[in-house]
C-alpha cells in the first residue's frame, strides 16, 4: 500500500477553548482551526498547549468528530493521543488513524517515573500492534520538561526497526539542541522527520533535516512561521528567525497557554476566549497588556481573524 | 447529617491483576481484597502500586462494580480517583461517594508541572462543587517523586476552611518525615487525617497524632503492619517497627510493583499474578529468587493466602 505524503512544514497545537462552566466550546475551535488553516498551519489539536491532558478521552474524540464534522481535512491534523493508560492511548489513536489523520502525536505514558526503555518499547509496540491500521503514522512527543519520561535514540532505533511504517517522526521539545541534533543525525537520513517544539530552533532544525515545528506560538503567528519554513534557503532567513523569536518572546514572558488565549480573544474581539481548565489560570490583567503593549511594539498583527471566529459555524 | 467514622489504621493500595492479554482480572481482584480484609486491612484500590494510572476511567469504575457485586464492603475502601483532566476526576469521585465509599484519596492534576496553588485549588474546589455529596470525603494525595505536583499546606489550610466537611485528610508518600510532621502540627489537632505511605513512618506518624498508613507493602505484610497500627502505645513497638521495615526492604529492593505481583504469585501459589501493564515490566528470575529468599530468612508468610485465592467467585 502506498502511502500519501507525509506532513511536514508548521503545525499549531491548538489552543482549546473553553465555555464558562469549563465545557468544551466546538464552535470556536473549529472557527480557529479554519483561521489556522488560511495561513497554511496544521493542527496538531490536543497537544500540550492544548490543555488536552485537561480534556477526557470522550471530549477529545467527540471535539475531533466535531471537527471532521466540519469538514476540517484530517489530512492536515495529527492529533495527540499519548495518555498514561495504555487503552486510552490505542482508543484515540485508533480513533484519529480511522479518521485519516496524517499522524498522531504520541506522548510517552508520563505517570510512572523512572520507567526502563524497555517498558516504554513494550507500551508503543502494544499500541501499534492493538490500534493494527497500515494508515497509522507515529510522531514520538518529546518533552522531558513537562512528562518528565522521555523519548532516547534507543528507543526510536529499536521502535524504527521493528515498525517502519508506522513510527514516522518525533517532537522534540526539550528545548535542548544538542539533544535535537542527536536524533536528525541518526536518523532524519532514514526518513525519521523531526520536528521541534519551538520556532526558535526552527532555521537550526531545516538546515539540519529536519522538516518543521509544532510550536505553541503558531496558533498566533502561523504566517511568519510557515514564511520560514517556506523561505529558508532563501537570503534574509537569519533575520526572520530573529522575528519570530521576539514574538515567541514577548507573547511567552508570563507563561504561555493563558497568553495565547488572551492574545486570541484580543486580536479576535473576542473575549470569552479567556477561559482555561484548572490547575491552569489566568495571568493577570497587568500581565496582558504587557503582552499585548509587546506585540504591538512589533506591528503584531493576526489578519483575518476577527473575520473567521465571528463566522456562524 | 451524622458522618460515620472515619477510616482509620492499614490500608493497601492493591495491586492489580492482569490475564496475560493485558485485560484487568476482575475475579483475581475480588480474591486478593477479601484476603486483605480477613487481614484487618482497608482497600485503597486505584493507587499508585495498583498501577491506576495504567487504567482507563472505564475499567476504574468497571472494576469497583466488580467488588461492590461480590459484596467487599464500601465502607473499607478508599478509592483513588485523582486524574489529570477534571472530568475524569469528577466521574470517578463520584462514582465512589455514591458507592458509599469510607473516602477517595486523590492525587492533584500531574500532567501540568509548576502549576499555581490558586490552580490546584480551583481545581480541587471544582471537583467538591461537581460531585456536591455530602458524604464525599476527600484524602489528598502528596506522593513528589512521582506526581511532580505535591500538595502544600497553604493549599490544605485553604480547602479544609472552605470544605471542612469535604476535605478529610491526605497521604503523605514524599519520604520526608519533616513534611509529615508539618501536616500533623498544623493540622491533625482539627480532625485532618494524616496517613503516611510508608509503614517506615508508621511508628513516628501515630506517635505525633496520624491515623494510619496507606502502604503498598500492605498487599503482603498486612497483619503485622495492623498490629502496630493496634498495639504502638505498648512495649515492643520499636521492634515491630524494625521488622516491618526489613519485610518492606526485602521486597521492595528491585522495585515494588514488579516484586508485590511476584510476592503474591509465589506465597499463593498462582503464577498468573505476575503480569504488569506496560510501562511496567518484570523484575529478572535472579531478582525474583534474591526477593524470596530474604523473605523466607526473615519467616515471612501470607496466612490463609492461598486458600481464598484459589477460591472460585
Amino acid at each position: 500500500m502506498q502511502q500519501a505524503a507525509r506532513i511536514q512544514g508548521l503545525l499549531a497545537p491548538v489552543v482549546t477553548p473553553f465555555k464558562a462552566d469549563l465545557r468544551v466550546d466546538p464552535g470556536r475551535l473549529i472557527s480557529h482551526c479554519r483561521w489556522l488553516l488560511t495561513q497554511n498551519c496544521g493542527l496538531a489539536v490536543f497537544g500540550t498547549n492544548s490543555e488536552a491532558n485537561s480534556l477526557s478521552v470522550r471530549e477529545r474524540m467527540a471535539l475531533l468528530d466535531a471537527l471532521l464534522a466540519a469538514e476540517i481535512d484530517p489530512g492536515r491534523m495529527m492529533p495527540g493521543t499519548g495518555c498514561c493508560a495504555l487503552p486510552d492511548t490505542v482508543r484515540l489513536t485508533r480513533h484519529a488513524a480511522q479518521a485519516g489523520c496524517a499522524g498522531v502525536l504520541m506522548l510517552p505514558p508520563f505517570y510512572y517515573k523512572g520507567v526502563s526503555e524497555d517498558g516504554l518499547f513494550r507500551y508503543f509496540a502494544e499500541v501499534v500492534e492493538r490500534v493494527g491500521d497500515a494508515r497509522l503514522r507515529i510522531y514520538l512527543y518529546h518533552i522531558p520538561p513537562v512528562a518528565q519520561v522521555g523519548i532516547t535514540p534507543t528507543l526510536v532505533e529499536r521502535l524504527l526497526k521493528a515498525y517502519p511504517s508506522a513510527i514516522a517522526g518525533m517532537k522534540d521539545s526539550s528545548g535542548d539542541w544538542n539533544h535535537t541534533k542527536t536524533f536528525l543525525d541518526g536518523f532524519a537520513q532514514s526518513g525519521f522527520d523531526v520536528f521541534v517544539g519551538s520556532e526558535s530552533f526552527l532555521l537550526a532544525n531545516l538546515r539540519n533535516g529536519g522538516v518543521g515545528c509544532i510550536s505553541a506560538t503558531a496558533n498566533v503567528n502561523p504566517a511568519a512561521i510557515d514564511q520560514l519554513c517556506r523561505e529558508w534557503k532563501n537570503p534574509g532567513a537569519d533575520a526572520r528567525q530573529a522575528a519570530l523569536n521576539a514574538v515567541r518572546h514577548a507573547v511567552a514572558q508570563f507563561g504561555m497557554i493563558p497568553a495565547l488565549k488572551q492574545v486570541v480573544a484580543h486580536y479576535a474581539r473576542d473575549p470569552d476566549w479567556v477561559t482555561l481548565r484548572p490547575p491552569l489560570v489566568q495571568i493577570s490583567n497587568t500581565q496582558v497588556k504587557t503582552v499585548i503593549d509587546a506585540l504591538e511594539k512589533l506591528s503584531f498583527r493576526m489578519p483575518g481573524l476577527a473575520c473567521i471566529l465571528h463566522q456562524p459555524n
